[in-house]
């Protein structure tokens, strides 16, 4: 079988992937852009929804491919498509599929900026056993390349929403817990809790007052030398390990 | 009296402090460039070395400047040197002096890439206590413009050099720690150690095998999830939040 190869950027089907960088295009279709064999074989082996393969036209593929509408194109127009400096020669369009989460060890991001803290506490939240995510309206887009790209596949492994948080908070049946440097407890004084909620807040400003009105506990990590905050997603990953599940 | 303002991109001066961008100006000069407010405000708290000052005409200081030669420009001409989005209106060129340390908690670097990940290091030993950074030299330039904004301002609190980690190793007297996925110590087993050095490797391949080889303990994060790995700066925060300074 002789397979079609598109060699035009200016493909109509291409000019319609590639519109999927914009969160506009993403919100309208529903679907999103992955990159790289390992992302792609995540997606394949979490069961999320894909549209189409989009592959180099001498790709050799590590998973089955027969059951998905493969697009083969040429390397100028996969470059047109890829975010990465070296494409790797296969993308998919997919539509999250949010795999079932048990729910005991929530996360919950308050207007998360930066896409690298926000991927790397999805990243971090698959490894230590939270395994819902909730971002707020105001955090970064989940499913942009670069949010993707640092969650190497985790996105796959936990329930990522967005929602409004508040509610969320509210509705938790468990111990809720927002970070805050002011009137906190140490979290080496707050033992192992079971369902857990962890808020975290804005690169800028923290978890916002309205939203720390709302959990049970406020609680800081003790730092003892002269930084006056860490990073979001490395005072993240201290709480989450502090938390983790015991299996 | 009436100082003159530099208006033009082109002035030698000018063109001479944006070189500082480059690694091989820094490294030729021994200088780098610092920006806004509260950068400059640490590095002038912490005596740096301050060669120049350079400011907007109608900058208002918040602190004493009469002491440093000031370098007045033009917004424009800021524009070329700043590489914030929005200038502060305040950068500094200025030659790294390490503060005084103790050494009894470090961190060494084994060729880590990321710049962001490199400054949030820094930015989080300061907060726990780790008083000396060593990176080997295949680590990104410590004093390039993204890795000092990510350390915002505590590469000035904690002394950060670039040096063969072998010897540094070699040489330590204490415990070495090195992060290792495979037979390695879970941390959570590992009681508080002092002196205390600890070795992060690079982000694909974690720490080098020779590197493994000279250190006391391999040690590793208990991950009951699904990722496979952490990010370093995460997995830093972590191990360093564990070993951090009592007071």
């Amino acid at each position: 079988m002789v397979r079609e190869v598109i060699t035009s950027k200016d493909n109509p089907r291409i000019k319609e992937l590639r519109k999927l960088h914009k969160k506009k295009a993403r919100s309208r279709t529903g679907m999103f852009l992955i990159d790289g064999e390992h992302m792609v074989e995540e997606a394949v082996g979490s069961d999320q929804v894909i549209h189409h393969i989009i592959a180099l036209e001498d790709y050799s593929f590590t998973f089955d491919a027969s059951r998905f509408e493969v697009i083969l194109v040429s390397l100028p127009v996969m470059k047109t498509l890829s975010q990465l400096e070296t494409p790797q020669g296969i993308m998919a369009a997919v539509s999250y599929a949010a795999p079932e989460a048990a729910g005991n060890k929530v996360l919950v991001l308050d207007d998360v900026q930066d896409p690298g803290n926000f991927g790397s506490l999805i990243r971090t939240a698959d490894a230590f056993g939270f395994d819902r995510v909730v971002a707020s309206p105001g955090t970064v887009d989940p499913f942009s390349d670069k949010v993707l790209r640092s969650a190497q596949g985790s996105t796959f492994h936990v329930s990522v929403e967005v929602a409004d948080i508040k509610s969320v908070i509210e509705s938790f049946q468990g111990l809720s817990i927002g970070t805050s440097l002011a009137q906190a407890d140490y979290l080496d004084d707050v033992v192992q809790q079971d369902p857990l909620l962890i808020v975290l807040g804005n690169e800028g400003r923290g978890v916002s007052e309205e939203v720390l009105d709302l959990v049970d506990r406020k609680v800081k990590i003790h730092m003892p030398g002269r930084s006056e905050s860490l990073n979001v997603a490395i005072a993240g990953g201290i709480f989450m390990h502090h938390f983790k599940a015991l299996k």
